[in-house]
């Protein structure tokens, strides 16, 4: 039996290693580039990547369709994200597409949309000292690490982080500043998981690090869908298709075969 | 010790009671009033309301500061409710105003925006019986009610129900077409307690029956705040104020005091 | 890239085939060879069967060291189960093993054990109808099923179901006469993951049906582990392997290198 | 209306302060006499004291009876606490007990058999500094805090932390030493509210901050009932009473009226 390879698409705001001299520096080619030959490094999977200001920021819905998990990173054009494409990618992870939030994603509009809550959190940029322990050394997503890594150099985010609250805390973060952070959460919405993963400011070179990169393989491994496509339409059930026979009794609201409001 | 009384407001979209006859004979003054009279009936609360064709529906930033517990019907009108109240719900359910979604309110846009799901199910308008069984006799919401209680007509909804995963399922239905639903669910988002209850259909006297108005006392009570009020604002924390000494590395992308992308 | 097969164990309690000739006459061979073989032929998977009255209820540790899902049916003997034996299937599911656990196992102690909770319910036994609907038709457990499936005869077992909430309930249950019941739940505890699946009075042939065959092939899939075997075991960390310099302050209760109280 | 005051019963080991002379020069009368009288100072309670060497520890049928919220510190006679009183206090907490759970505690017998996991940690005795960050500054078990408490000198509990994910995670704690742990967690079996709080290290005093005393009080009155007491107990429902007419089909296992399997 094989196993079909796993498709990828890393979606990257791309902007800031355009603009910030020092970005440039560590993503020549933009973080989604470097995420994606990670991730083909790790093998298994087939990657495309997608970015902002591409035609419907190259999620169309044939690109959507073939995309087994979505990588997301955002930051500074969180708004500049259009409400279709927003939608689309709503329906897709709802349909059973993993989804993995980056960093500054935490406030993505995809994001915000699947928690239903505010995403807050605290933050500053000290490029202070990151120390992630693993809350549960036997999950997927944690295979290959040690106890804890490090990360010399990344933005601070700090409690309360404002997620509904997740399936499993997979990560927490120490700060050399004194903050704590739950780092690696995993979520699921419909048949999509969801996996939020913290570190990653665009201004220190964490997508390099081999220990981010062996989390964003096995995570994406993780959120790959188990089950078939399925999107709920709410469907009328017409009284002859009841699965016990019954007849009509009261007023109705409705016409026979009329759809129902929304 | 005087426990202050809770402060109820029931939303009603209050369209059908003034254009559908039958509707109109079972609630004739809305069937906003008459749950606010159960709910008075039963003490211990005071109770306003509110319908869709008022001003801001009614939800003006006063009424919603005095709320402890918002009750929510809506059906046909949906995609009336304006984008800036809907935010304004949603805030304060995240702020701990407690929330009760009421039947066809499954598809209002505060639910599906607390949820992130579809909040789909099926449905059937033929008036037949639902049975419905309590999951946990001990919950506050149940108390008084026997292991089930069964309403002669009522609209089917029909699994799946297209939610989060609740915290605790309160209610399933039995229909007698054949059908099961998860009838009464709680969630929590922010601060804000959620209590979905499916029973309602304008056509028939649900808000009538003494044990629906027994669930709907209990469940305000069950979702009033036990909390202050806070909402979440992504604050920075300047390096001068982390909890440890710490001194700025490496480079940054935000000047000194500048607020973060949102 | 070949997926290694995943190797089940079926245990069953293996004493009413043996002494009533009704249960005897739908298997004759005991329900865990049916089951097994239904789950051979899904393919995939290696299968093996254990009963109570083998030396250590047919589960050793070499046994369970090499089991990735271990199904489980007991009804009439749950007592007799060896708490050793118990223990030492915990350890095994909080490391990673899969469990599917069938219809009178609510009350074993291992499902009590991983529960912490009465696991009680209502049952009847009259042959009653059963229909099973699904509750995410995009899950892994309900693949090839249609929106629901039907039992002629089983035993009913009725809300309230007392479980610790689940992850997701997959099923739930419509009978005959009149009850409903959450009857696929799944759960995770530990690295292991967890499916309650209600079916399966040994007076019926529920195990020859193709759609529970289905169900226990997809399940044992879904159970299998995704991440390494671990079990934690309360380590102390001595002072000079903290991750940051520290030295001791203040009085201790413990000598050096001294092991915790357990 | 009056509230009626809750009931709390703080149960101790009670052996460290006896044969340790810094505990006892901390705790002289015992950390439960300590935590007793800060929680009455607090007001709206009544509050009585159990401790491990009295007969049944203290904890009679008629003290849990009339006890809303129990709180247990146990460390090193946790195996000394017997099955029965055990069974007894967990069949409370499923009836609607509240149980506050305090730091070694983690490793009693009654927090084990709720959690169903090993409850396990990291663990360093150094009297490094803890600080406490509130995850949800709107939960009512944090009011009256600032974002963060600290302790100047407790013990270390690190991550991973072997629970069963809680419903909502109150406290995350950073450690001097660098590491991390999930302080204040909050979960729901059967009708009981159950709270785990980290810190109280018998070496520091600990239960004499006046915050960790602020959160005692808050927690008690979060945990209090809601709802009615109620245990469930697997019972028979006969044909002749099931909701809908049915008759009994096919062969039947048990006899009528006969009781269920255990």
């Amino acid at each position: 039996m094989m196993a079909a390879p796993i498709h990828i698409t890393v979606w990257n705001e791309f902007r800031h290693e355009k603009t910030n001299p020092k970005v440039k520096e560590i993503y020549p080619q933009g973080m989604h580039v470097t995420i994606a030959e990670s991730l083909r490094k790790a093998g298994g999977v087939t990657v495309g990547t997608a970015t902002l200001d591409e035609p419907e920021h190259g999620l169309t819905p044939a690109v959507l369709a073939k995309t087994d998990v979505l990588i997301w990173w955002g930051h500074a054009a969180h708004d500049q994200v259009q409400d279709e494409i927003v939608a689309r990618v709503h329906k897709r992870v709802l349909e059973g597409m993993g989804l993995v939030v980056l960093h500054s994603g935490h406030y993505s509009r995809i994001f915000k949309r699947l928690m239903g809550t505010t995403c807050s959190l605290t933050w500053r940029e000290a490029g202070e000292k990151e120390r992630l322990w693993v809350c549960n050394p036997g999950h997927p997503i944690v295979q290959g690490l040690d106890r804890y890594f490090e990360l010399e150099n990344e933005e601070m985010y700090g409690e309360p982080f404002g997620i509904a609250d997740p399936d499993e805390t997979i990560f927490v973060s120490w700060f050399q500043g004194g903050e704590v952070f739950r780092s690696g959460c995993t979520f699921h919405r419909g048949n999509g998981k969801i996996f939020y993963f913290r570190p990653g400011h665009e201004m220190y070179p964490t997508y390099h690090n081999p220990q981010v990169q062996r989390v964003l393989a096995n995570a994406v491994r993780w959120a790959a869908p188990g089950g078939g496509r399925w999107i709920d339409s709410c469907p009328n059930i017409p009284i002859e298709k009841a699965p016990e026979k019954i007849t009509a009794r009261g007023p109705t609201l409705h016409k026979p075969g009329e759809q129902g409001f929304r």
